[in-house]
């Protein structure tokens, strides 16, 4: 069987979370399926839904959050790439043995599931997300 | 019924396709489903499966190439997002009439669909292709 991990999300970094859904959700017509604030990321979230996958809109809480340095530094645009994967143990492991930076041990994430951050460098530039997939 | 426009694909610019196909095909595991020279664009491209979206890897055969003038500015990195919507035409007229700058007439592609690109400033920072879903 070909393996396929499904892309779980695309973070995109803005600053005005109602001037990006001005675009996504009232001109491009995308539905809002949830909204939330993450304390401890101090980010304000709207999640819009694309098939399997989704746009998570980010806006930061404060200017020297996570989200704020990136805007500050790139301006908005896309923060991270998120893909599901089968066996998060398994594959973190075959890409420390190859050399790929790991940025964080798993870890449980909003929504109880287990993810892991990859460098940009071992990526060709894209910060990347594995999120385990529930089987 | 909810909107729900699919990814059709993430395009990533890369310095190689071989060393972006180490990480994504060899480490990670994705499977390669094409391979093409865009002759028109001076690209060489890999297509990796990601459920029902694609991961599309561009590296320029020229430098002075979009992708390679790309590459030379901001580095490796995502170079747009594509998704797929039911009826172009409408969709580009709605975003016009909403003051989005949209960059060229929908126009042909690869695989005979037609797609447009919305400009960064109207999308969170996003190069954002619209590529008309076959219905």
């Amino acid at each position: 069987m070909e393996n396929q991990f499904p892309i779980d999300h695309l973070g995109i970094a803005v600053s005005s979370l109602e001037g990006a859904l001005h675009f996504y959700r009232d001109q491009l017509g995308l539905t809002v399926t949830q909204r939330e604030t993450v304390a401890g990321e101090r980010v304000n979230v709207a999640m819009l839904a694309t098939g399997e996958s989704r746009i998570e809109l980010l806006e930061p809480t404060e200017t020297d959050s996570v989200i704020g340095k990136f805007l500050e530094k790139h301006g908005p645009g896309l923060h991270h790439v998120s893909l599901r994967v089968p066996n998060l143990e398994a594959t973190v492991e075959r890409l420390r043995a190859a050399g790929s930076r790991i940025l964080n041990e798993p870890r449980l994430g909003a929504g109880g599931h287990r993810y892991v951050f990859v460098h940009p460098a071992s990526t060709g530039g894209v910060l990347l997300e594995l999120v385990e997939a529930h089987s």
